[in-house]
């Protein structure tokens, strides 16, 4: 599509320095000392989808942070699409071990790095690019509603109020979502299923106070040692999640789907130099794609306990504690994972400790059909625009959303990402290919061509 | 004595004002930036020491924190006492958990709350003020030597160095030690044995960067979890240590020393109730005192790792960290338990995991014999104060610089402590009794006085 890449070329520097100023705010959801920079982001984000030619942009207020809303109804018989996205970014230590700052984007080798850059700002800001290039180019063909919130990642808690408060208001016929990776842009692919999530705290309280370890060390229990013992038996020799009642729920896959799965090109030599490690790890009788796209797993995101500043303290500590998180996979559900893992983590305390487990947040598992117009359309818009069909796989991610919009809405989703694993996502160093989101605003345009022809043809 | 009780009442107010000015310098060695606070401690102490009436005072430069000493000498002919102390302190943290500042000392009910109150700095400036007392009441009935120093709680590495190259200036009959508790002021005790340590830091490192837990969760080796695994491992069912060789140099107590240590006064719900634990821990088949005393113990002193920031961030970390030590006791020695830690923990290690183990300091355990005229003479000076004969107990902590004097100067040492382990050292609220800072003012001359008489009796 010629006026596509037109556009793009004609504005190459502007819708890169657009992203640029998005990415200077530190939109840190899980930290509050941030929340005035949240809340400048929502500004931003509203003023660039009225600058893009949205109607009826909204600021719309939540118990947490703001979602953002615009839309374009060029025609009530025309298909709808919602777009998803959030502005909101993960928080950005261990700060040490970023290269350039976080929330300065730099270009190393055609790499923007920033926090964001491409979970999600980077790549939900492809989309409202997009929109203003259609509505430039008077090519928009089909009505197209925004909903951009600041809580993914913290669980997204006031969503759910919000979408059951405005159904009509998010009338549409598919929401399409840009928050996930591709293989390689050699091997474009889209992403058929996403892992839901069940994220907790745990603290061991031994004694009522800091002790002496040579004073009482052997005959007090530990409460990092007791923790340690806990979480060690969470998982068996063969990496198996030992919670009773834990997998009851799971589907297993069909030897075709194992098979169809595996088919993705994968290089464990490769993965695994990538990542530094000697060995893979995980869960005995599957392969790597099993384990993160359609096997639930439990990982420990962080533990803390005792002294752990510079040099050396004999101190046995009062308390110790970790968060814990499960990713887990569709017939499973959030509530009762955490029901069980709460039940069984308290049910293997010893008496010499007392534990206490807190709930953080939680999301549903997703798997979208591959059969539907919209996943189509996405088809065939990444065909045209990489030269080559998608693959379709299943993402280790979670996004609740997509769950939330089946239950309240109605929708299926598509999951159209244009990131890389590479990405660091969550991590120091994120990045984003510059050639990516060029790719991406260019490949969006088409997705809404072939699902407003697609969806008249019916 | 009458001149003792005389004395310290008619100084009781500036007794307990130079503590509290000494209590106000905050002194901790084990973090770089208190360096300067910590040399200024140093020079306080050198001023009270020339103030009191020593002689040479010399703040003696090391490749640490200096060390501090004086002297007096009557007659030559006359035993030498060499008094021992540390200027150093804790670090304070956790900060939150104080209920007044660390540094600011306060008085609750008769205590005294401050990092250092007991140890060591209330007690071994109590050796400070009856060494003034002796001296203004012209009752000093020996030569006295002191040495404080200003790195115990980091290991006293370079105590060892100072002690070699001056062993005439250091030349004594014995060491006289306060940095040590008594079961209580109603059954007062005398330590006759410490325990050794081993410190170490073991770092576990998985993928070279922090990883999404959604996208690599279940097929990456998780640290921290591999970190649980591998400590949970260091202690059997039985609490017992499952480093080979570990026990092999322990030599058990003989039928008559445990019936001996355990005579001393223990009241089990009492020690429960002070920590508020539902019960003890420890090693199976020994008592609480037996575990605390006589044998060695493995205590997890801090572990961090991953995100441990407020709310949630969904992250396989690249690394987690450990601070491990040992308390040892007589017959094992410091670099061959720190060597076979080291051995098993790496031997241990997954092949899908790096680890590391840097040793921090050690420390050689100790005896002291109760036969001595210098322990008869702390016998019969608590006896005469307290108006009961001391207990003799076994130590869980640890003072390096004991079997150092021995190996060193051939000097035996008297651990005349008057701390209680209700103290909360190296914890949040330290505190010393106002009662038991006076009462070890006046019990130290009556130290000095029976040493001598019992030392020229032979």
């Amino acid at each position: 599509m010629q006026h596509i890449k037109q556009y793009v070329d004609q504005n190459r520097q502007r819708l890169l320095d657009e992203l640029f100023a998005l990415l200077r705010f530190p939109s840190v959801s899980a930290d509050p000392k941030y929340k005035p920079e949240v809340l400048k982001t929502a500004d931003y984000v509203a003023q660039k989808l009225r600058d893009a030619g949205a109607d009826n942009v909204e600021i719309c207020q939540t118990a947490g942070y703001p979602i953002v809303y615009g839309e374009k109804i060029i025609d009530a018989s025309k298909p709808t699409v919602l777009v998803y996205g959030h502005y909101d970014v993960q928080p950005a230590d261990p700060l040490e071990l970023w290269k350039t700052p976080p929330f300065e984007p730099t270009i190393r080798d055609g790499k923007i790095y920033a926090r964001g850059a491409c979970d999600d700002k980077g790549q939900f800001y492809m989309h409202v690019k997009a929109f203003e290039l259609m509505m430039q180019t008077n090519t928009l063909p089909c009505n197209i509603k925004f909903m951009i919130e600041g809580e993914e990642e913290v669980g997204s808690s006031n969503l759910g109020i919000f979408v059951k408060a405005n159904k009509e208001k998010l009338k549409a016929d598919v929401v399409l979502i840009s928050d996930t990776s591709m293989i390689s842009m050699e091997h474009p692919s889209l992403e058929t299923g996403l892992r839901g999530l069940s994220y907790l705290e745990v603290e061991v309280t031994g004694p009522n106070r800091d002790l002496h370890s040579g004073v009482y060390g052997g005959a007090v229990a530990n409460p990092i040692t007791i923790l340690t013992k806990m979480i060690a038996s969470l998982h068996d020799e063969n990496n198996h999640i030992t919670i009773p009642g834990f997998y009851d729920k799971v589907i297993p896959l069909t030897a075709e789907e194992r098979t169809a799965l595996n088919n993705a090109p994968y290089d464990e030599e490769e993965y695994k130099k990538d990542l530094d490690i000697a060995e893979v790890w995980g869960e005995k009788g599957y392969t790597t794609f099993e384990r993160t796209g359609t096997r639930p797993t439990l990982e420990v995101n962080g533990i803390w306990g005792g002294y752990i500043g510079e040099g050396a303290k004999t101190v046995l500590p009062s308390k110790a504690h970790a968060k814990i998180s499960m990713r887990l996979v569709p017939n499973q559900t959030s509530d009762a994972i955490t029901e069980l893992f709460t039940k069984h983590f308290l049910s293997i305390a010893p008496a010499n400790v007392k534990v206490k487990v807190t709930p953080h947040h939680g999301g549903e598992p997703a798997v979208t059909p591959t059969d539907s117009i919209a996943y189509r359309a996405a088809q065939k818009a990444i065909a045209e625009s990489f030269g080559k069909d998608p693959i379709p796989t299943r993402g280790g991610g979670s996004i609740p959303i997509v769950a939330l919009f089946e239950a309240e809405l109605g929708l299926k989703t598509v999951l159209m990402g244009f990131g890389l694993d590479s990405d660091a996502l969550h991590s120091p160093n994120e990045k984003y290919d510059i050639f990516n989101y060029y790719k991406g605003i260019e490949t969006i345009p088409l997705f809404h061509k072939y699902f407003a022809e697609l969806s008249s043809a019916v």
